[in-house]
């Protein structure tokens, strides 16, 4: 092996879940030919990312060593692992590959950002296999709450390498490939280097249920409606949503599909193949002619988005379409843990209707799309790998799965992102640690996490925002009053006179028998202004703000 | 009954978990005597109400009433209950009614005002009564998560109404009044007009479980355990922390009380000698002594709360103590809705520090204070009320807590914050709407909801600020160039030019080709103004930010 090396590094996705990103490298210490695994995004949150469209993983590193990246691969059509190929495909510039339906997926992406999406390639299922530098990848079907999931088989100088992709073992996935033992005991028999694998529902004790145990109960829930049916889950899963159209179908009634991932999803999932026998579907002008019991509305926004369908239906008339006192709606999925509020607000907003909502809490309308704790043991004990890496997952998920596969007799280690883990020998270990983070589209641009462009907006939204403008004339005199501009802030104070006033007096005092030195000097006078304010404010609201100084000096 | 009647009036709570507020009124129409029950508060959030310290119930319409209010009685003293009555005391002017316990917590809220608190009153428990107008009121023990909860009785000329508070059945409370089944057939036996019910737990379907079900998995939790163990529960519980800290010294571990609030209840619980039996506690100081596998910590903070002790622990040193490998965590409570995020930060943090936390998935270390679905019907079934008026719940909880009633034969209504509801006749019915909302205490200051104060908060949060500057002339001419200051923006664009310059250049353009009438008019200029720096903002960065513009005449 003459000091070539195999290595892992995760660059997003390993200690949080989501906006997943993951390098594998071979070669000499830092000469290692590259390839990317997954390239997701992750959603913003008013707590630590308002005014943010989407999260993606800081590729700095990557972006520093292009030359020796070779190739990227997306294992499924998630946006978590598939949402930022194409606002980093121009910078990465190599090609990418996936499975078809994942592929179609994608291209959609490019074509949203009007790029050419011809660096997009379709790749068969394993034994198809993609040569990229020293690797050897193909798709190796498995079932998950997506068309046509993988894992990946990386052949390697050092050996072969299973990532597992996000999965759960599922006999009957209703669309896709059922979970095929044979096949994954096929590739693993020659010995499996490293497993590195899904963690996300590590702490779940049973096994895993399969998508064909919810079709019974929801199409008895829906023959049992009386008026207007509709019902929310994740597009992507287009399972469920045939699922769903089937159980609607059989109860007589007419599908819509509302919300355009729903229409997106349903029309990639067909395109490609891997959908057949939907039940055709009705526009939403056409369902207006439809009595409402024999309608089935299919609607996006399961967690609550507050511009997706759902919610939008939760507020009153969408698209012509309106639910009412004796409707049901239906959220036939989990609530992702930060987005209960928005998915309560829309219960509250039926139940104040008089539409009786069903949730997944009886256990009868939802099933995870990921691996249990028994699974997972399942799979280690198929694959048989030396060495047990676990991904997609929080720090929890990760420790508790390394544990776990050390129980077993795997090796596991914990790799966060940005640990460079050296595969090679016996033991796995931690060659160095490479910067990470996030990076933020905000509109159009890309802002990094640290810019302090979020941390502005979160601290005016905690404490307001007020603007001082001093004129200076030439003879660095104040050219009559400062002016106070307040935004966020309430308009009086203790001493019931208007806030704005309150400040510009003091800080007017404060002019008049400023030193000329300080009146000079710009960054003196914008600290002497600023703690005015925050003293003043502090004394009036109780509180500090947030404050812009602008000096202007008549020259 | 010449005219006369008994009224329910909720300005919190009912159509929401928090900040409850309930009004009753006997008397002639809009001439009738009123009481309030409970006047709490709710906690902000960053989604709806960022920079906000409390909130509390709106209750103008009670202000305009002040001559007809006789008392205020406090059932508990959860702050969603009592949080609320020092900052309104001054205000309402009334006697505060409330055990001895809740009367101790209540105080020592006056206190922290600075506020004389010789307006709350300690009423013992039934069979005394307090005369308020034409009602009296006793106070019923009933067990709940926090020492002497009552159930009102409330006796008025149209009969008796019971008020349940918050409550759970359950015999072996640990520390307070067990459930008394036979005092409360008693207090029902005459016949009781209408009972208003708890909803929290409505969905949930299985009997609840007693507090004393916890002592031996925790005890044999801690006993097991290692290095230095830690646990949160919410400081008002009491019983909880009595149960956890005997765990600690059974196992030989000395006590340690971390947070201002653990140390308040406790003492309160003392003071009023509804606690006994406490296991000795030590300071922070005094543990830098003691080994670490003999120390256990109780700590503030069990939602996650960033100030609190568990997040201070999470994040490293707190007050000389320190979590490290092989420690244990314990939170012996439920997230609630919302804040799973913040608690989920600290569980990966802990996880970090190789720190073994244990939380409540398994439902060994928490049980729920408040009645489950068969619990509530018991008590429905033991008070047999003429009506059923469901509180303390979202509107789902209301809708389904209504008609459990109605299945079981009582009259259920949903009465929703602002609803007044007509108790006098055989049937509960709508008499009137008043407008309820909510106050905001915003440092030192009360705002309004509707204020503008917040929502100028949260568009600055997604849109970012930018604040125009310009200098006009006694010619009512551009006196220089204006100026921009941005803040919550990225620096630069699409175009690579720093932004503020963008900006400049465009309002200068403007400015410059402006027609004298828009120079003139303050408010023209300003709309003008708003709109360039907008429409450019979106070409450049792809959003819409916030604008203020500040107009200066030199006059």
């Amino acid at each position: 092996m003459s000091g070539e090396r195999l290595i892992y590094l995760p660059l997003g996705g390993a200690g949080e879940i989501g906006m997943n990103a993951y390098v594998y490298g071979y070669g000499a210490p830092d000469k290692e030919r590259l390839i990317l695994v997954d390239l997701g995004v992750a959603f913003p949150d008013m707590d630590t990312t308002p005014g943010v469209d989407l999260i993606m993983p800081d590729i700095a590193w990557l972006r520093e060593r292009l030359d020796r990246l070779e190739a990227v691969f997306i294992t499924h059509a998630h946006e978590d692992h598939v949402g930022a190929v194409a606002h980093y495909a121009e910078t990465l510039g190599k090609p990418i590959h996936a499975r078809s339906f994942t592929a179609n997926i994608a291209r959609r992406k490019f074509d949203d950002l009007g790029l050419p999406d011809d660096r997009v390639h379709t790749v068969g299922a394993w034994p198809e296999q993609v040569q990229a530098g020293p690797f050897r990848v193909g798709f190796v079907p498995i079932s998950h709450s997506v068309p046509e999931s993988a894992g990946l088989v990386i052949d390697t100088p050092a050996g072969r390498v299973i990532h597992s992709g996000d999965f759960k073992l599922d006999p009957d996935p209703i669309v896709g490939e059922a979970f095929d033992e044979t096949l994954w005991a096929e590739v693993s028999k020659g010995g499996v280097k490293a497993l590195i694998c899904d963690s996300t529902n590590v702490f779940v004790d049973r096994p895993g249920r399969s998508e064909s145990d919810l079709g019974p109960a929801i199409t008895e829930l829906i023959a049992n409606a009386s008026g207007l049916v509709a019902a929310t889950t994740f597009a992507s899963n287009v399972a469920r949503v045939k699922t769903l159209a089937m159980a609607g179908e059989k109860a007589g009634r007419s599908i819509v599909l509302l919300g355009r991932a729903m229409r997106r999803m349903i029309e990639a999932a067909v395109e490609t193949g891997v959908l057949t026998d939907f039940p055709r579907t009705v526009s939403p002008e056409e369902a207006q002619d439809i009595p409402r019991q024999s309608l089935m509305l299919l609607t996006t926004g399961s967690q609550g988005e507050r511009r997706a369908a759902t919610a939008q239906l939760s507020r009153g008339k969408y698209l012509g379409l309106e639910m009412k006192a004796g409707d049901l709606f239906l959220f036939s999925s989990k609530t992702i843990p930060g987005n209960e509020r928005d998915v309560i607000r829309i219960i509250n907003a039926f139940s104040e209707m008089g539409v009786d909502v069903v949730d997944d809490s009886s256990g009868r309308y939802h099933v995870s799309g990921h691996a249990n704790r028994p699974d997972l043991e399942r799979l280690h004990d198929i694959v048989r790998p030396q060495i047990v890496v676990p991904m997609h997952g929080e720090h929890r998920h990760l420790r508790e799965h390394a544990k776990l596969a050390e129980t077993r007799g795997y090796q596991g280690i914990v790799a966060v992102n940005g640990m460079i883990i050296d595969l090679t020998g016996n033991a796995p270990s931690v060659a160095g640690y490479v910067e990470t983070g996030r990076t933020y589209l905000d509109g159009s641009v890309q802002v990094g996490a640290l810019d302090g462009v979020v941390r502005d907006r979160i601290r005016m939204a905690l404490n307001g925002h007020v603007v001082v403008t001093v004129i200076l004339d030439e003879a660095d005199e104040a050219l009559g009053e400062p002016w106070c501009e307040i935004m966020g802030l309430p308009e009086t104070g203790v001493s019931r006179a208007p806030l704005v006033e309150v400040l510009e007096e003091d800080l007017n005092q404060f002019l008049m028998r400023a030193e000329a030195r300080t009146l000079r000097d710009d960054d003196r006078l914008e600290e002497a202004l600023r703690r005015i304010v925050r003293q003043t404010a502090q004394t009036e609201i109780g509180k500090k703000p947030e404050v812009s100084v602008v000096i202007s000096r008549l020259r």
